[in-house]
């Protein structure tokens, strides 16, 4: 059996995403342990930095600052520091972003939703 | 400004996905580095130990054993072994998986159309 995903409509060729390849490299960014969270946060509304450590339940300042950072040069992220005292900065989609985020949020929510039966399986499989 | 997801349509209550819920620990499952790679591979067609090795391009033995046994305790992939000389062992989706998969397969095309866009901005901002 010959398996070629060279014709596949999900647009790999050699095989699935293969390494070397741009979308490998994205595909990490967006699916990050904090990647995604930060993501679906932003989704709902512009936030600010305590905010969103806040919703990110469990991120360090660490990670949350250097998830940050690749979102933005991924240009799914916009940051804004106001001029202002004390200073402001926010946090926000991009029109990017938000196309990404319409691409998420099914996935999310179909996760949510099905969390529960999902792990009760692990424990029946006990 | 008092940042409250009780009433998302997300279904995320306390924030994003708490650290202690069932999804939080199903994302990562699902988004897990070889994860995603290997739903998208079976969302394609059935395939045995050797094509997934090969279609995953740079799994190890060991993360492609482990990423099969978590994604079978989460009811998304089908193990079944054939009683034939020599054997064949051949994973599959199960009903949940293409539940799944269906709405991870959006996301992926997306990526692939624009991860070359996306990473040519990196090169841009350096």
């Amino acid at each position: 059996m010959k398996v070629s995903m060279t014709q596949s409509r999900h647009g790999f060729t050699d095989g699935i995403l293969p390494e070397a390849c741009a979308s490998r490299a994205v595909l990490d960014h967006v699916t990050s342990k904090w990647g995604v969270l930060v993501l679906v946060a932003l989704s709902e509304q512009t936030l600010r930095w305590g905010e969103l450590r806040r919703v990110v339940e469990g991120v360090s300042e660490k990670m949350l600052a250097q998830t940050l950072r690749t979102l933005e040069a991924d240009g799914f992220v916009l940051r804004l520091a106001h001029p202002v005292i004390p200073p402001r900065v926010e946090y926000s989609l991009t029109s990017r972003g938000r196309d990404l985020a319409q691409r998420l949020l099914p996935l999310m929510d179909w996760i949510a939703d099905n969390a529960d039966s999902i792990l009760e399986g692990h424990s029946a499989a006990r």
